[in-house]
């Protein structure tokens, strides 16, 4: 199974409102996951992309990054988000597609040992979704992952 | 039609994801608009309520309130989520209750006022869920009001 396939079957069962936000895995690097929803699940009332459903899949380019690194560390732990901020700067009109990158600087390396060590750790991800080529949203989430 | 029912309507059409969420428009009281949504519809990995649902239910707290502002006005506008920050304190598991409460000094009405000479104005909404009577979640949004 890829880690694409493995993702999806993870999120489409432990929280169900993604089937109906129509979430896909779409790419996983390592270094970034990218996540993708269609438009016409998540219409709001201009006929762009409704701003909780932006959130939703940003929030979980977040944390499926997170879920990936820690399954290949071998490190059972719960992630959670603990706080968040979101910019919309311009409206989604198509797809939605949301990357999480994993800056060389963000230390995910430091932060599995620090959770390795104490059994809780603390990361902050930066999650963009682009349109046309622009950032549309710009979206930053400090989650908290423990035993 | 009650206020409630009426805005009940206008989410179910113009915002599909909410009847997969499930909200329910609860309380209109001019100074405040309470939201729920059950659990069972917006559950994550650990059985409480996902983080992009409480987003979701938040920021329609939010847009509700303006909209049911604008409609008491008479005054045609657009209601959308410019930016927002939310805080998840402790985590919800049961209904998914949320209230954004206009305090007096938010100036709902120096609001109405610059909309109708500009077309355009701003406004920064909170929104609390409870659990237990402690604040669970704590979300602010700033909201873009414009023909």
């Amino acid at each position: 199974m890829s880690d694409e396939h493995y993702l999806q079957e993870v999120l489409a069962e432990e929280i169900p409102l993604t089937k109906a936000i129509g979430i896909t895995v779409k790419k996983f690097t390592g270094d970034s996951l990218t996540l993708s929803a269609p438009l016409e699940n998540n219409l709001n009332h201009k006929s762009t992309a409704f701003g909780g459903s932006l959130y939703s899949v940003a929030v979980l380019a977040g944390w499926g990054l997170l879920h990936m690194h820690m399954r290949a560390a071998e490190l059972p732990g719960k992630i959670v988000i603990h706080e968040s901020r979101i910019k919309y700067l311009r409206p989604v009109t198509g797809e939605i597609i949301a990357t999480c990158s994993i800056a060389v600087d963000t230390g995910i390396e430091k932060f599995l040992q620090i959770f390795r060590r104490k059994k809780v750790a603390r990361v902050l991800l930066s999650v963009q979704i682009l349109q046309g080529g622009k950032v549309a949203v710009d979206f930053t989430g400090r989650y908290v992952v423990h035993q």
